[in-house]
């Protein structure tokens, strides 16, 4: 590991791109399908979730941009798609599956937004980046499962997007704990600064 | 490993989704910055675009659609955004600098499409996916560089528009081992078949 | 109007794009509340919907795709966006409100995509064009309202996404006159061919 | 045109969305072909040109974000779509054609973006967006031609990617007076403020 963070150090990865003007959050998946290990999850998942909510009780105290996703796909299969062909597990997942709604600890309120999307990331084909934009928003912080998959889409289309990302270490989980740590280190050396629970709180207290 | 890839199967991921009716080559970034060690690259990705010769000649026999990506940004800046905020080194890749042209080898031929980028993914505004609609495609076989950055950006999102999607093992690389191996994972689990330059030629030859 | 016919004529526009080799049928919009000239419609739009019956039988015998749109905003306002701002009367148009479901003559069948939008383009961040795309369509069937509105965006999207698009003159319709009339000069000019009823009928029939 | 206005008034159309925190200049497609009546363009197009410098200059002296777009199709044909099988003249409009070329007094600086695209909208698949979010923009003011075309279609995107949009009525034209009107109609009364230049410079005169 000593190596290839001395050739990402050399080439100039790495970088920070800090906070904005104006932060939204935004939860990824935090579905009951995924906090089980019996469905897509695992425990960590459901640590990432209950870790989150004094960050989520934080961005609604400052009345900012809270937006959530689900995953989920229609009864009948009418929006199925390469995904549902490769991962079929995703096909339960439909409006009033118990696997689809959100976790109770993170429920949404009316005034936050609420995507249902078909795909890994939170801004494909979702209207997420307009809602963004209408609000003033420049930086995404962004935690949720799993960090191989929906997190690591949704971080790389923030930036895509040019939103500067935040990843909350703490919030964000996966199945399997070596793909949880090679995308950590992917999205830090070329996506989003990762930073501890701790670090984004004292920031936004900062921003107040 | 063992155990990781035990957890995926468990769960129902790892599933195929195999060639349709038509294909298209994607080179991502094949340009000289990137095979350079000492720029943006490795030895790696020099082989991996010395390997990329043959199936890109196949591709050109069928007469199937090609499609290559430089990543580059305005001389005076008018384009920079979050990305060469995070990583500098990328404001280097202007038009005409050697570093952004594609290599010898893979020089692109007339009649193929040429994307300038500023991002990660090849289909990131870059009007890619309504060329491929054009042509009628819907098998993406992706080659290039790196694993775990630009190949793995467009291996999703080539995936969430809805295209069968292939990465040719043998012609990706990137500028460390372990990312490109905990990318290879992550997309044959969830996005895109990882198969063998062997087993591409040979399904192309196929479907002739 | 001759004269400017004479000068589109001149500089090469009002060509055709023709049928491809897989048609889709969008149905834009077609709901309570735009058929009923007390809310946000008018009797052409209703009889529009009636004349589309046939069309939509069509397509449902061939087995070939079928795409709705609704206009559906959140019953408490999180996705309100520009166009509520400049149109408040659309914000009426919420999930089970009669005005926002697809008049009872259309009805769409399990099979069939159901899209809600909150803009005007059915292709605007919905997913339509990857829908499409993993069906292998080329030309989209577009009808519906308002031909100003949601329907000219909905065609310049179709074929800024690279499909062969048709305009069904019988099966679209405006709250005034006008405006019907500007609009199908415009897209028969630019982005579609503006067919009737019967010809596309007849080319389906041929296609079959 | 009274029927028509006193329907859209009943029924809640024809609102305002104002001017927000930072405006963008977006100038559509004045290029040389554009201006000229024996290839694209028309005398009208030449004049609102000239009219634009001002507000071009002002925009320049109050260091706001600018963005011009040209219509560029490649040599060899290799990017042609759906919009130049309509619409073949388009095709002269290659990187090196005088047509296609910004007209000179509207030359483009250094740090102002230019955008190449192959089809009406200046927000499809162009990054034009993304660009806007990086630089804290709300408000899009447009400025081009034509009206019935490329403004029409990036008037509509600005809307949809939830900019507060405004036409600026002096500064836009068309090849043909019909269409030109049908669309100002259109535009105000569903996705922009059409505003005279002179309010225009008088708001951003306000927001110094």
């Amino acid at each position: 590991m000593q190596d290839t963070k001395s050739i990402y150090e050399k080439q100039g990865f790495g970088g920070q791109s800090g906070f904005g003007r104006l932060s939204a959050l935004v939860l990824v998946d935090f579905v009951n399908g995924f906090v089980d290990p019996d469905v897509l999850g695992s425990p960590e998942i459901a640590l990432a979730a209950h870790e989150t909510l004094e960050l989520l009780d934080l961005f609604r105290s400052l009345k900012l941009p809270i937006a959530h996703t689900r995953v989920v796909f229609d009864d009948q299969g009418a929006n199925h798609n390469v995904f549902t062909l490769r991962v079929p597990a995703l096909k339960k997942l439909t409006e009033n599956a118990f696997e689809s709604q959100i976790v109770d600890v993170l429920k949404p309120k009316g005034n936050e937004l609420v995507i249902k999307k078909q795909t890994a990331s939170a801004f494909f084909s979702t209207g997420l980046s307009e809602w963004l934009t209408f609000r003033g928003v420049d930086t995404c912080v962004i935690v949720g499962c799993t960090t191989s998959g929906c997190i690591r889409a949704s971080v790389v289309d923030a930036m895509q997007h040019n939103y500067r990302t935040v990843v909350v270490r703490d919030c964000v989980a996966d199945r399997a704990q070596a793909p949880h740590d090679a995308n950590l280190f992917d999205m830090q050396q070329k996506y989003a600064d990762v930073l501890s629970k701790k670090e984004v709180l004292s920031q936004l207290h900062t921003l107040k």
